[in-house]
């Protein structure tokens, strides 16, 4: 107990690819150099770090590759998190892999990460008449003028609404119309409804149109709705056309473009669906199958004792898998003439790097070893220093949350679109040189006599 | 703003079923009332904390069930779960739902749940050589005698368990038995070592004997093996096998029953195979399958506004699945004459409780709702007032993990074994009554209307 109250990081130096880079299976992600029982004692720690946020990470870049880049994409999947911990764990990294925003406020708070949500059900069901509210009038935008009967001036155009979409005014719910107008006499530049409250084209898609025309009619511009059930798709064209309608009736070009949000337990499957299909959909909030990863639940970095005072070390395995790559290692990205990506190599850590233009002997990983020659273009060096001798060096500033996105989109653009294919990717090689595999050769080999 | 820095929840009432009671789908597992915009602002927090606690909960008495009530389950989840919060959640609900114990020492210090673990490879393979023993002796358990050469009395003994166990000497790996000698030196009383970082059976086992064989002849006790790769059922019938060899040739009783523990991606379904096969397994750890519920990794709790002003709401969806039942409600227990539940009866708040030995006509919950008339012979009211205008009350004080735990265990065991199959369970039936079956009719009816 003496002993562990004196122990501290000041002899621990960590090296890691950059936060958001595009790594590999079997490729050290970082690697951790210090007394054996202080990096011990680290173990669980880093991969408590490391595995999840890597694991949510991927997965919001594989939802930005199956939605496209057009789409804005906001994580809300909070209330499905391994409590709050777990839920701003989800809102970083998912922003990192490349959504646009989360529903977190305190994420927003603490990471900087735009915030974006919309109004929930409850709030529409709670309203059953215009009797209930307390305020009906609001401020023209230009604020010279008096004040104006809201509620009044959406009724009105609820029925030349129900006129051009030829929806009978019967149908649309009072309780739905209240809540919208009382949301916009709140909120008059952030009019974004949910319209399936009750029926979406009978009653929520008339009671917004109505309620965004009158607050067009005072200066503001609605911001659009958001559909959380029925057939997303389908809904969105139906509601465009309805927008577009209303556009050239009311004589206001902005109507057409107004945002189409969807939610309902979107997954990356359904994404991809709703991305072939016709639709008009420019928001998607996705919670869920973002945040609990139900593709692959959960991510299984290890972390591996290597090399002992200078000598390699090595756990052979009764599962050929489980078996680790002994020594201290440096892995290079080899790139080729157009600048991509065709091969990770490892080696020894006192090797001299692979050289640009030179034959290099590569043994591919797999069960067979499969030897080739490569040429790269250009070499990378995929590990830096971010914590030297306990302190992170002056030179190496930890980047900000939205350099280390780019960084992520950039390393994933940089990659071969065969290696990105959701369903079916074409494996990116990754290798070891001689002097590795044979260190590697000689380490079984020693286990296996002793 | 003003207004949000007067929010607080001197208003609100909270009544919940009793932590760790098994609840059914579309039942409420909590009723929240207060003013509408505190209770909104609680959505989000209620879900999360709700959400994955349940599911884990659950996950973890799946766990329980396929393993049978003799095996001990460890959780060790700690590397794969959302962040440290997530593992936190995942070591005090999976203690909740069944589980002996956790690896996580902090969960064991701010929760009481008792902590267990083993030695990892990496602190095997991190010695190579008996030289690199920094201390080899040992004091006897009797503390009177003096110190005795630890390493040279295991050696020995090793010599009479290889001849013994009919494995080659040379076959035992030296490092891996300088190991166990400075694992058994700093922890006599706590000698549970891995037994799988080179061969189990020609190294780690052999090893294991001897320096158990030794702690026994300084008059302690060693504990057991670990098991992190291969085949574990038929490993443990070996190991076991090898045990009762050595506890006869030694004259040592105890050595016969030395526990064995496994690990190695466990799931509900490995360990229900496990259970199936012949096996020697004492101690079960279970990680990555167990914290992120790998089976259904999210649970769909939800949230919903069901009365404002004693008028009761609804919302009704393009999805029959997300349709709520309207109105505040209560929620009984039926057992059968054998104190088996047999039916959970929803009820407006303000209806009479079913009686003990009374008819009472039910509509049970689903596209049909086909209607029953059943006779309980014992009615128990689910909820219970947890919280109540802002504080909790005198009379309820919240219970310890440990009251909890059992209350799950009552819980899940009071309810019949069809209910309880993990493949193919008989649904338990879950309804309503007359009267709150007509008003959601009503309510629907207005909704459609409207």
């Amino acid at each position: 107990m003496d002993f562990l109250r004196t122990v501290n990081a000041s002899e621990v130096t960590v090296s890691s690819v950059p936060e958001g880079s595009v790594v590999f299976a079997k490729e050290p992600l970082m690697k951790v150099r210090g007394p054996l029982l202080v990096v011990q004692l680290l173990e669980t720690t880093l991969l408590c770090l490391v595995n999840y946020a890597s694991l949510v990470g991927t997965n919001a870049a594989r939802f930005r590759l199956a939605a496209g880049s057009d789409k804005k994409l906001i994580e809300m999947g909070l209330r499905r998190a391994q409590g709050c911990d777990g839920g701003l764990s989800a809102s970083k990294y998912s922003y990192m892999g490349g959504f646009d925003s989360t529903s977190n406020v305190l994420a927003g708070k603490l990471f900087g990460i735009p915030v974006a949500g919309s109004v929930a059900h409850s709030y529409v069901s709670s309203i059953s008449s215009p009797d209930e509210l307390k305020c009906r009038t609001l401020k023209p935008a230009n604020k010279q003028e008096g004040e104006v009967d809201f509620l009044l001036l959406t009724q009105s155009c609820l029925r030349k609404v129900c006129q051009v979409l030829k929806v009978p005014q019967a149908e649309t719910n009072l309780g739905e119309l209240a809540a919208f107008v009382s949301y916009a006499i709140a909120f008059p530049w952030n009019f974004l409804m949910v319209v399936d409250t009750y029926s979406v084209l009978m009653s929520g898609v008339p009671n917004f149109c109505a309620v965004a025309l009158a607050l067009h009619q005072l200066g503001y511009q609605a911001v659009g709705v958001r559909l959380d059930s029925g057939n997303l798709a389908r809904l969105s064209v139906q509601i465009r056309k309805i927008f577009q309608v209303c556009s050239k009736q009311f004589e206001i070009p902005e109507f057409a473009k107004l945002s189409i949000a969807v939610s309902n337990s979107i997954s990356e499957h359904s994404l991809k669906l709703l991305a072939q299909e016709e639709n008009e959909v420019n928001v998607v909030g996705v919670g869920t199958h973002l945040v609990t990863c139900t593709r692959q639940p959960s991510l299984g970095c290890v972390y591996k004792l290597v090399q002992v005072n200078d000598v390699p070390c090595f756990k052979l395995s009764e599962d050929e898998e489980k078996a680790t790559i002994p020594g201290s290692k440096t892995v290079y990205r080899l790139n080729d003439g157009n600048g991509r990506p065709f091969l990770d190599l490892m080696t020894l850590q006192d090797e001299p790097p692979p050289e640009s233009r030179k034959e290099v002997k590569i043994y591919k990983l797999g069960p067979e070893f499969e030897t080739d020659v490569v040429i790269p273009e250009q070499v990378t060096c995929l590990h830096r220093i971010y914590f030297k001798n306990g302190q992170v060096p002056s030179d190496q500033f930890l980047p900000s949350i939205n350099v280390t996105r780019s960084h992520a989109q950039r390393s994933l653009h940089s990659l071969g679109q065969e290696h990105k294919d959701l369903e079916n990717p074409r494996p990116y090689t990754v290798a070891m040189t001689e002097k590795l595999h044979s260190l590697l050769t000689n380490v079984k080999r020693t286990s296996l006599l002793q």
